[in-house]
């Protein structure tokens, strides 16, 4: 075996030299492993949803040219990292070996079935062979290896829940697990985008978190899509607004909450420009979590010193302690929830 | 008089509807006032440095062609709202008129002398004359008007401060403020560009909050710069490293706090991809406060999120309550900080 690696797995790095795996352009992807790292033979990839739709629109669907392109990004940078959207994805795979110098640090043997819940696009990757591309939900069966590195980060797959399930709730962990952190009972709750993967998950962490004291507010463009979350249960108010509209959602919430405001604003959009309408939805001391990946900085930070907010704008870090965990216990304690992501989503 | 408008200046939004005065492509500069509105006589507008430093390179340094793109910009948008960095500035000016509505709401009176403290990417403005242009530092004087909405917010220039000293500092007062209200005493404190100008005062608040039992990291990337403040005592270490590399920077903060690494970061560069950095500079539970606009929100989460980091990261609001106090009261109680600020941009 190899001598120990960098835990980040800069060691792995081709070029350019001095940053992390995440943003290089080029990886070291021989397989071959380094004292703390863990081999993985890779079943299934999810590939990012933004990553997989161009992928598709340049093979102009040919599952053919889909695969041409697939190995290609791997065979030119060691990972699976879409040049052009600059996402990645997640894998499904079997710990097939484990290094010396991770003896006793880590839980994992081999055999153990994962998911990594560290990006595509920071993963040392090989694909052998491609055998089933399942397009409507951006999963790939592959023959294949990848590497994780010492503070990668991965859930051993439970046995109670279906594997595509359990890829499709680990996509979005991130946020219900940060609002499960950021709400306090007695706190009104708005979500942004509520129907949606991520956002019903928020929505449940939400009002379990704010209580009976609480409120909860689900918002979503279109009414079909409020309407067909209803007999869930989520949320204790549904509000239709398009958010792209600052002061349509300002008002939306203003009538919602009787002119009080949010006192936390989950945004779990999938557009761009919805930074003003999260800001005018909350309270001045209130807190602002931005999930979604669209979210502009500039226009984050200027759109509340613009308006004299002094409003706490959190970025949307994908991980916090215990995600998975928190996320999957989801599909266990809420029956409903877990038929309606069945039906969407596995 | 006319009636009363939206407190956040909708009502002048000419397109597109529905978005606010800063991110519109053009608003109504006609200068007869709302009943919730402040006319202002402008004296000069200290406009942003990326805009500054793009008019001037369009304009090949030609006075006369400065001019024309200002009063161009101003024209077609009804505010300084540069089209290509999309950033403003603010401005100084007198109070000249209030608003019936705001009888009563305001301490303002006509005559106060104030600079603004909301961008002049979304401040009605009309230039009639332009004076004179102080190319090195950014400021432009000129004759003319400006309107302050309701939510607009401001500072009253102080009697014992000069005019530009205080403009430069308020120009950045958000970082200090934050600074202020983030670090606790016993914290280990890194600052990232530590010798500028938002810097400098961050890691004089850092130094007073953190408390003896504290430690502040002043990190800058030339070794000039660095002992071109070490007189000013301002921080308990020194670290020379380039920030744009994440193993350096995390090394070199590695040493300097023994392994334990900081608490808080404070990013004030102002140059892209020191993401990683931050959040390898700091503890697994520590807070990184983005001031820097050149940061990137994907970078950001993404890079957290790939290394397993519970990192808080938070979108650096240039706005916090007591900002602008907070950051002249920096002038008062430095004698050293002040001759510094004086030196270089007065
Ligand atoms: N590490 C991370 O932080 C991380 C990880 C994974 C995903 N993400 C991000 O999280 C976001 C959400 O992911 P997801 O899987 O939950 O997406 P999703 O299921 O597609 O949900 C997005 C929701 O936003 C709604 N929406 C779109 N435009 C809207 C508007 N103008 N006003 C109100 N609602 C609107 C959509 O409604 P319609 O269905 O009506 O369009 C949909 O319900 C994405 O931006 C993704 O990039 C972040
Ligand atoms: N509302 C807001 O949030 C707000 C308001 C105002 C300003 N800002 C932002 O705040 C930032 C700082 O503003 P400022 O006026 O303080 O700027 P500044 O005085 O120019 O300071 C920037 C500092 O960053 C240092 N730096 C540059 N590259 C570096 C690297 N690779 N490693 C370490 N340090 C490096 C510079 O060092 P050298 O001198 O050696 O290059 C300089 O000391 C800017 O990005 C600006 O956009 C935000």
């Amino acid at each position: 075996m190899k001598k120990m690696g960098c835990p980040y797995g800069t060691h792995r790095v081709i070029e350019p030299k001095g940053v992390l795996p995440q943003p290089a352009q080029k990886i070291d992807n021989s397989m071959e492993i380094y004292d703390n790292e863990i081999l993985l033979d890779v079943q299934t990839l999810n590939v990012d949803s933004a990553s997989f739709t161009q992928i598709k629109e340049q093979a102009g669907g040919d599952l053919d040219k889909i695969k041409e392109i697939m190995t290609g990004i791997v065979s030119e940078r060691g990972k699976h990292h879409n040049p052009v959207t600059g996402s990645g994805g997640m894998l499904i795979g079997t710990v097939a070996k484990i290094g010396e110098g991770l003896k006793g640090k880590t839980d994992l043997k081999v055999g153990d079935k994962l998911a990594t819940l560290v990006s595509l696009s920071l993963t040392p990757l090989v694909i052998e062979e491609i055998n089933e591309i399942r397009k409507d939900i951006d999963q790939v069966d592959i023959k294949g290896q990848a590497i994780l590195f010492e503070s990668g980060i991965y859930a051993v797959l439970p046995d109670d829940i279906a594997e595509n399930l359990a890829l499709s709730v680990l996509d979005v962990a991130g946020a219900p697990a940060q609002t499960a952190k950021l709400v306090k009972p007695g706190d009104t709750v708005v979500v942004i985008g509520g129907y949606g993967k991520s956002g019903m998950l928020c929505l449940y962490e939400a009002k379990k978190r704010a209580g009976v004291t609480g409120k909860v507010i689900c918002v979503g463009r279109r009414k079909e899509g409020i309407d067909g979350i209803r007999d869930l249960d989520l949320a204790d108010e549904y509000v239709v607004a398009n958010s792209t509209n600052a002061v349509e959602l300002m008002e939306a919430v203003k009538e919602a909450t009787n002119g009080e405001m949010a006192d936390v604003v989950i945004n779990c959009v999938n557009i761009p420009n919805t930074e003003m309408g999260s800001i005018l939805a909350a309270k001045d001391t209130g807190l602002i979590y931005f999930f979604s990946m669209a979210t502009s900085f500039t226009k984050a930070a200027l759109g509340a010193e613009g308006i004299g907010r002094d409003t706490t704008m959190l970025i949307g870090n994908g991980y916090t302690k215990g995600h998975a965990e928190i996320s999957l216990q989801i599909m266990r304690e809420s029956e409903a929830l877990r038929k309606k992501f069945e039906e969407l989503y596995a």
